[in-house]
């Protein structure tokens, strides 16, 4: 078993919403709560503790990135971030990879035209085994809308 | 309602870890991932991405200690670090407060002198519904290994 971050495949990367020099930032393929993200780490790096100092910066700002445009663009009210790495250590030979989930959650329900994606449980703990996915063609419009957004505050910076 | 971090009582701080410039760290009640600590900022702010430059950069220091200390003093394999704020959204006015839960993670049962509390589902995500505590003794213990082992090192900068 390689790493699954550093191993990253064509496909994965075609959910690629925005990158930075030491991060991207990815739409997850899981989506209970919609906008789910994953932001990675561009280097193998163990531990949320040995980040550089620049990469530690680099992921305040991306936060404030993401919390804002998420609140705009999709109506987030809040948002619950993880940093767990337990499935690296399923494997005989771990060899976790720095990433961060982020779970936007709403208290009102957050529409993608005339859909509706409700939170299933705002105001508590997420589900962590949902399966949930978004129909492919809602799927390509939020990817659209967020990728857009990140690229109008890029060129504003 | 108020919030429950800013209205902390006398009897919660007695599991006062350590403190900083802009934050404090304490030892959870819940106690089923030995060494679960709360780190909770001293201002009232709603939202991870609202931290000012100073206080992200003081909670890398703060993650540094903490997971160089419960590997080196607990025995710790990794960390689950959670900012959630989900409970304050369960009040009609909601007043998140800015705070981290981390749960070492333990590939070995860490040992109490001769209790050991083996991790209840290492490599998985972690149990959010659990209420497991430790015998008063026990937490006595690892508080006092763990108040010494964070002054220790403040005394070494």
């Amino acid at each position: 078993m390689g790493c699954e971050f550093c191993d990253f495949t064509d496909k994965d990367v075609e959910d690629l919403l925005f990158e930075t020099k030491h991060w991207k930032i990815f739409l997850s393929k899981e989506q209970a709560y919609l906008g789910r993200s994953v932001v990675v780490l561009n280097r193998h790096c163990s531990h949320l503790s040995l980040l550089t100092k620049v990469e530690w910066e680099e992921l305040q700002k991306i936060i404030k990135k993401i919390e804002a445009n998420y609140k705009k663009y999709l109506g987030a009210t809040h948002f619950n971030w993880t940093c767990l790495m337990n499935d690296a250590y399923k494997n005989e030979n771990p060899e976790p990879h720095v990433h961060l989930h982020v779970r936007p959650r709403y208290a009102f329900p957050p529409k993608i035209e005339d859909n509706e994606y409700p939170d299933p449980n705002f105001g508590h703990h997420y589900l962590s085994k949902s399966t949930d996915m978004l129909p492919d063609s809602d799927r390509e419009k939020i990817v659209y809308r967020l990728r857009e957004a990140f690229k109008r505050e890029v060129e504003n910076v």
